[in-house]
């Protein structure tokens, strides 16, 4: 069982890649003032008591920079705390003639100017974790000026860098924009996205968890706010709003956004209810002590002093149960006895199945999109997407059942982990309790790509594993690949 | 006319908008060394030149700070020259175990690894307009070592941040992570989309611009570079990463990334080919002055000067025709009369008209999706998009031509503009030549909005205008964007 030794693969590597200082990541503390980097330092110290009680060891190489890496995350994820919208919109008033009066709308150039589609992160105040946002922002123009249009977006950028909550999200861009701009009226609209909490759902194989990359899955709201001649209630320039969106599909109707629950929104908040109920717990009591020796209690303490530093008050009201939440969510990144787990496994599940999601394809059995949820270990964020395996089987109609490969994607996806670490270990273990030839594909976005630093939305990561007769059989590997592509296409 | 006569609506506006000092534009050179100091004057003193050329003021409010935002934008649009890649990708190198020798492929953690669809922009060396870039990164890791996921898109984005031409981008990337990484090999896809000039598409009104929002009708080239054992020719990792791209439906056949031609990308170069053959010439010769006094020699140099402070040598082989191609751009938005090239339109265009473009709705007479391309007087930067134009119509069965329509838009692109503006004057111009009321909608890309600064890829803006009937009957407003909606949603 070698193969499933994760520790095997991770001693220290004698041909030493140079891990030389990260000048680049390093670079941000330079014009750091003296309690900044106080700061920083005591968001380090807070992350290494987290991986202790993860039951990693915060010295390893691939988690050594790691507390560097998320306090700086932390830190560019709530910079909106220190800008100022006046400083933004000053500038960018541009004196602009209305149409004439008495015939036309406002006192601006026209009527209604509305910027659709603007991409945006944020942070739940609710678990830390980084939740997804399409803004859609408009203004109907007053005293002759208008706002430059990038500007819109920035006022926007500034609050969902802040730890937030989507409605107060958009009451904050909307009275921000009205108070600087000084406009007839602001229309605010949010379509905000948040990642689902693993133990949250079914744990039977036919999961409702993301089965797709896209966010089908996600929790989804739709908030909005508005103001002076946008009033929601009264106005049929909401109305207008409204079908500016829908030239870009956008599809809002009125009152779609009153149908938002603050408490339904964050899954730590619903899962806390159902585990108050004795359901599918999971996480570790205060006081019980992890194999390192940090107790749930100072894990809870760190994400505290977390929140201090960052210049929040950790007993306001919506941020009390944080800690609690935030530890909830890494713990399902755990360390644990792989060979645990994986010990029921064996040929003994290797069976005749009669099961939609396979292909026969001559030799090649394809088991496709089984949807995981991980954690880059680089980042503490979430990665999330597909994994796709195939294996050659030996004996005709002998197939591997869905819900074994199923558990064996689960078991090296609940840690800390990388991409390419994750497919390895899928193949190596099917490699070796099976004993075939396999070939593993994952398909994944990582909030760490697309919510921090070079912010690239829409980037997606795939990697490759093979063993046994398909990393000599080119052949049977671009056959495998085909069967992927095909299989995506048909489902649009 | 008064409502043709844009100066009158550009009269300082005695409420007086505080143009206050831009803090947050002016934020950026507090950390400028003296030598950057003199290459932002100098590049300011060069857009001055530039505006004086087009016929502008620019001093005039909307245009005051205008040098100031053009050299902020070209300092970040070439902020890659500054940057290492090695500072980026040394710190960020991981030991990560490979599959078991003789079994797996590569000596990293498994087989290929891909970062699909990172969004990037980047400035054709050709003529200094940015252009749009997807690009597709993969490398096959070796020597027991992976490079973080983002650091893929960091690099990418280090050389798109430079004066290029995709073919060369695409080399410097791939030799890049070849050289940083060390891996088994690198393979380096790019989709680059180039925006048409007006100028290079028939003069006639059926013309094969955008007619829709995205970047259909805009110049695309594909192109690939790629090292090691994925070296196109004779790989077939090529094949596999042409295959992960496909799960993306990205899709790219072997062979079809040898189709591009450099000297066909640009459409400058196109244009002037074309030019030389004495078709449809607008730009003046060298020697001829604009009515503020600047030469079009002197508007060249003012490029060249730009082209130095950006640490370019002006007399590289490929920016030797880049000033003049530039100015050929600009001069696209040189000020001009609007009464003159207005004078032909009156009522007399008004007739009968058997149009498939027209959707007669009971008075309301729709002329959907006419193209246009503007220039952003804030950036000098591009906005294209369509107008809708709804009018009602007093005599049943009498309808503007489109193509006057398309007149009228036309002329009040073809300058500085900024989208509100542009709304509000079309409106005028219908409401006053016309004397019916008029609702006007725009919807734009604004290359300003995401090539730069903060980059929102995907945003678009909509600005609406009524004049007459239409800003008191909200109903015939509704029905008019609910036409546009149920166009937009048969068209797809």
């Amino acid at each position: 069982m070698g193969a499933l030794d994760a520790g095997c693969f991770e001693e220290e590597l004698e041909n030493g890649v140079g891990l030389e200082e990260d000048v680049a990541e390093i670079g941000w503390e330079s014009g750091m003032t003296d309690s900044e980097s106080e700061s920083a330092r005591a968001i380090e110290d807070a992350v290494r008591v987290l991986l202790q009680g993860l039951g990693e060891d915060p010295e390893r190489e691939g988690l050594r920079r790691t507390p560097h890496r998320v306090a700086k995350a932390f830190r560019e994820g709530t910079r909106g705390y220190k800008q100022k919208v006046k400083d933004i919109v000053q500038g960018a008033l541009f004196p602009e003639a209305g149409l004439e009066t008495g015939t036309g709308h406002a006192g601006g150039a026209g009527g209604l100017v509305v910027v659709r589609n603007i991409n945006l992160f944020s942070y739940c105040e609710s678990c830390l974790l980084p939740f997804s946002i399409q803004c859609h922002v408009g203004y109907v123009p007053s005293g002759r000026r208008v706002v430059g249009l990038s500007k819109l977006s920035r006022v926007a950028d500034v609050f969902s860098k802040r730890l937030q909550d989507p409605q107060r999200l958009a009451n904050e861009i909307c009275s921000a924009l009205h108070n600087s701009i000084k406009p007839a009226g602001v229309a605010v609209a949010l379509h905000c996205w948040h990642i689902q909490f693993p133990e949250a759902l079914p744990c039977n194989s036919n999961s409702t968890y993301p089965s797709k990359l896209d966010m089908q899955g996600w929790i989804q709201v739709l908030v909005s706010s508005s103001s002076g001649v946008l009033k929601e209630e009264k106005s049929s320039l909401w109305d207008d709003f409204l079908a500016l969106l829908k030239l870009k599909s956008i599809n809002i109707e009125r009152g779609d956004t009153n149908l938002y629950s603050a408490s339904s929104w964050c899954p730590s908040r619903v899962l806390e209810t159902s585990l108050c109920n004795g359901h599918c717990a999971r996480s570790p009591k205060n006081g019980k002590t992890s194999k390192t020796g940090v107790t749930h209690a100072s894990m809870m303490a760190a994400v505290a002093s977390i929140l201090h530093s960052l210049g929040e008050d950790p007993s306001r009201k919506e941020l009390v149960r944080t800690p609690h939440h935030y530890v909830q969510w890494l713990m399902n990144s755990r360390s644990s006895n792989l060979d645990l787990r994986l010990n029921g496994l064996s040929k003994a599940n290797s069976c005749n199945v009669v099961d939609g999601n396979f292909t026969c394809l001559n030799e090649i059995q394809s088991v496709l999109n089984i949807p995981f949820c991980s954690q880059c270990e680089h980042h503490l964020l979430p990665f999330h997407g597909v994994v796709h395996i195939g294996y050659l089987d030996k004996q005709e109609g002998k197939c591997i059942e869905r819900s074994v490969l199923q558990s064996v994607v689960h078991s090296f996806a609940c840690k800390l982990q990388v991409q390419e670490r994750l497919t390895r270990q899928i193949a190596e273990a099917v490699y070796s309790i099976f004993n075939i030839g396999v070939i593993v594909v994952v398909e994944a976005h990582h909030l760490c790509m697309i919510s921090r630093g070079i912010e690239k939305v829409g980037s997606n990561t795939a990697t490759i594993a093979v063993l046994g007769q398909f990393s000599t059989d080119a052949k049977a590997k671009g056959l495998f690949l085909q069967t992927i592509a095909d299989n995506n296409a048909s489902e649009g």
